[in-house]
């Protein structure tokens, strides 16, 4: 049984989507989750009281809380009564099984590496990002944790993205992609050169290099990269989505003919929004730690949040740290 | 008048499109613009003749074609005679204005660099990239032909996007961005970091970090990348547009109804096509270089190709490389 505490602070509507979230997956879930939030008392307390959830959900104190544009170093030194804080610790004293918060991601990445450490053989753990495409999913990492990444650093992150799809989303054979200016050898930087040389050498299912276009086909499992040049891809994704869906929505409903049209297509376009709904990719989970901690991201709505939690859960349940661990030394002893 | 010569080579269906635009911008310009075309004799006299062309545009012999996955340095040494080889030698003579090929990038570029040196001021080239955006288009660079830029190199890039945008789109203070994972100045790798400084010394409307979020609001004006991220950053973009426009279509036309509801809203899509269509943003000047070039999409077709000439015609005709080089001057007499 997974033990999963949520962060009640951090997050654009916290902690009203939190709570939400919690009730959603208790619904769902029942006994088969033990649900915890940390936080300030007197924010929390009534506002799960509200929600019936006080027998449900156990509320663990942190007095203070990490502000969203807050510089992580700060946090990390001066905040050692914040929520992340006290999640973090209480995951490391394994009272807790996993870490779900949608508060300041540098914070929560520079917190959580100081608390619980990097699983041996480990140097940078990455944040991943879930993707929709036309085979269902693509994992992306590093989503922005660390710049300048090295290629053993991207090494590292395919293994721990082949791990995580392979346990959490249970792909046999996850197919292992270096995201890269063309599909030949010779393309890119010296840095993702060696990198293919590398992960080539290593017991995944590599397929080479693959493009910015390839994120969205059923070409790719898992797509390794710098943090520097994931973050812009993901927020370009962001971005376009926004911009084409904005100008469609505009369009159709220009005039009264148009909106008649969207009416009649209506079903398919709310099957649209649905795939592409951010709410069910959300989650994004912190691999590499010694202790498992996800990111939701924070403008998610409630069931953005629930997803973030199911995520934990899987890693939970899959014992995801394990296998990276066995995994890694299956390299290191090569 | 300005002197366009393009290449009859290259691209997925040369050299029929490269006709077609030659067709189309001869009907829209007349005698405003004198054209030529490159390449095989034997291949483009009967397509010429064909397209009752042979008067109104010259014919230059070359007898060898590039292949689009030729290594540029194979088509740079081994290919003298080839219609790119040729083309940017009558650039550098002054016997044509610019040249436009849809053929294979880097060699294009290996070969303009070679032939046409770079303007003073200049040491590595850039390809940079039209994106369509709330407020009109976004110019992006580099797209593609540097990775591992420097700081100084970026901060070229700015310079010379910031002319570009003035000279030929008639933007009178362009705002000039650098690409970063976040809009504060502690963000990014220290690459971006030196370069934000460095750029915000000059005398451009530098207005700081941006988010890959960006490229599409109308926010900013020139984008300043590394050319690996830039490239990634692209391919990511048409990937999400595929994907999105893909899955719309289905839905919209799984059934009866939704296929009515299309058609009533025809003319809203068509619109929203037209807006997004990549034809309309087509051709990537090669900016730096001692001389016009422009790089036609391989995929692109007449319509898309005949934008490129435009984009030839305007450096011509605002002397961008004029403004580049004062522009240069004056960073490096600060």
């Amino acid at each position: 049984m997974s033990r999963i505490l949520v962060d009640g602070h951090g997050g654009d509507d916290a902690p009203g989507i939190v709570i939400d979230a919690l009730d959603r997956i208790h619904k769902e879930y029942g006994d088969k989750l033990t649900l915890g939030i940390v936080g300030q008392p007197d924010v929390l307390q009534p506002a799960l009281q509200e929600a019936g959830l006080s027998d449900a959900v156990q509320l663990v104190a942190a007095s203070e809380i990490v502000d969203m544009c807050e510089p992580p170093a700060n946090a990390l030194r001066r905040k050692k009564d914040s929520s992340i804080h006290v999640g973090a610790r209480m995951v490391r004293d394994g009272e807790w099984d996993a870490l779900v918060s949608a508060g300041n991601t540098g914070a929560l990445m520079a917190i959580s590496k100081f608390i619980l450490k990097t699983l041996p053989g480990v140097d940078r753990p990455a944040i991943a990002s879930m993707i929709p495409s036309e085979g269902g999913r693509t994992l992306l990492l590093d989503a922005g944790a660390n710049v300048d990444s090295s290629s053993e650093h991207l090494t590292q992150f395919a293994i721990m993205g082949s791990c995580y799809m392979q346990a959490a989303e249970g792909l046999e054979s996850p197919r292992v992609g270096v995201l890269n200016i063309g599909s030949e050898d010779i393309k890119g930087t010296d840095v993702v050169k060696m990198a293919g040389a590398s992960i080539s050498e290593l017991d995944l299912n590599y397929i080479g290099n693959v493009e910015g276009t390839d994120l969205f086909l059923d070409t790719v499992d898992v797509v390794v990269c710098d943090g520097f040049v994931g973050n812009v891809a993901l927020k370009t994704m962001e971005g376009v989505a926004h911009f084409l869906m904005g100008n469609l929505k505009r369009e159709l409903t220009g005039s009264l003919m148009a909106k008649t049209g969207m009416l009649l297509a209506y079903s398919g376009m709310q099957r649209l929004k649905a795939r592409i709904n951010p709410s069910e990719y959300n989650g994004a989970p912190l691999l590499g730690l010694n202790g498992i901690v996800v990111k939701s991201h924070g403008s998610a709505d409630a069931l953005g949040f629930s997803r973030a939690i199911e995520i934990a859960h899987r890693e939970v349940e899959s014992q995801l740290g394990t296998r990276i661990v066995e995994s890694m030394n299956k390299w290191l002893e090569r």
